[in-house]
């Protein structure tokens, strides 16, 4: 899989770049994440990005020149394009899962105030990760690259993904480690009996519990 | 505002440090942000911060002790205890204005398949910032620090964030900047027009149709 992000503050994946996920994959050749700054693709030697709004209002809009011209030199036939913004499609599993398929993503960060409008005509799908603002898409991209890479073939071990939260539609099990009492809290009897059937059934009345309790809108989607 | 960090991955925060938000707080004394490593925080000389699951099942999980042992020694009467989970309250613009205004925060963030479900006791609060896996807490709480930080007094413009999505209930208006014509597609008119009740209005229509055709239902909400 081919993943190549656009924006404005490279310096803001060396981290992420690094995370186990992403450099073993990077490694194994599963992987060619591609940061590109957009601030080449713009010309003249202020390599201007942003300017203020046309009617007035406070802050500044990222210009069409750097983000089009950098999409323009970057993207082939498969290329899926993705802008992250808050007016976006809501960033699900079922989404991670779409995305996990595709050959090669290209996600465009905004920053600032926000995109000149006509950018959004350059993007196949406009996501947003949630209803809360940040300064820019650079963390959205991130979260989008986790979720999504984890889901590649080849990535993970399938059970690890099988048993999670979402999907199977609703919230994954509690689970307990070692040791049996903590600060007076003990682990269920049922997990320490060796009975799988005990277990299983246990676990599905757990993880519908926890649904209904923190999740009600799932728990009323299953179980309908 | 004190935001301290409770991860076992300290050097995934690196880059998102050195972010100019984060940065410019840091500096000007508004935020005392710490990365807190839980591994420190576990006795004997392996550091085992995780462990299999009673009863079987893929994954490791992490374990009370260092958790628990981490979050004794760091909190304080006025901290306020967040985990990081897809069980938790759904993460939203609301609750990072809630969040602002706290003195303290601590954030911790889970790794692997999850956590001891005793560690959810300890919570004031369980958050998720949508509904995906990721791999950890990490991206997660930076999601939440960036978003609630943004909004803490005197950290940004204030016309800035009052002009945002959701602070009003609906999305931003669509926003336009140099050059007025950019591969064929124009700023609108009233824009380039000066009149400023005209503007205002086109503005707030503009915002409202946006809303009706991406998020139909914040505006359903707001026309109530």
């Amino acid at each position: 899989m081919i993943i190549k992000i656009l924006t404005i503050a490279p310096e803001e994946f060396t981290a992420f770049l690094k995370t186990p996920l992403i450099r073993r994959n990077v490694e194994s050749g599963l992987l060619d994440m591609q940061i590109i700054d957009m601030r080449d693709y713009v010309k003249g030697s202020f390599r201007k990005i942003d300017d203020s709004p046309y009617g007035g209002g406070a802050g500044m809009i990222l210009r069409c020149e750097p983000v089009v011209n950098a999409l323009k030199a970057n993207r082939s036939e498969k290329s899926h394009v993705l802008i992250m913004d808050p007016i976006g499609k809501k960033f699900d599993q079922k989404k991670a899962h779409e995305l996990s398929n595709r050959e090669e993503l290209i996600i465009i960060c905004g920053h600032f105030e926000g995109f000149d409008a006509r950018i959004y005509d350059y993007a196949d799908e406009i996501i947003s990760i949630g209803d809360y603002i940040l300064r820019g898409g650079e963390l959205s991209a991130m979260v989008v690259c986790e979720a999504t890479m984890r889901l590649v073939d080849g990535s993970m071990k399938k059970e690890s993904v099988l048993q999670e939260s979402f999907e199977n539609g609703i919230l994954e099990y509690p689970r307990y480690t070692r040791p049996n009492e903590f600060d007076g809290k003990k682990v269920p009897e049922v997990l320490l009996s060796g009975n799988e059937k005990n277990i299983n059934e246990w676990r599905k009345t757990e993880a519908e519990k926890l649904t209904e309790k923190y999740r009600p809108d799932l728990f009323n989607r299953v179980k309908k």
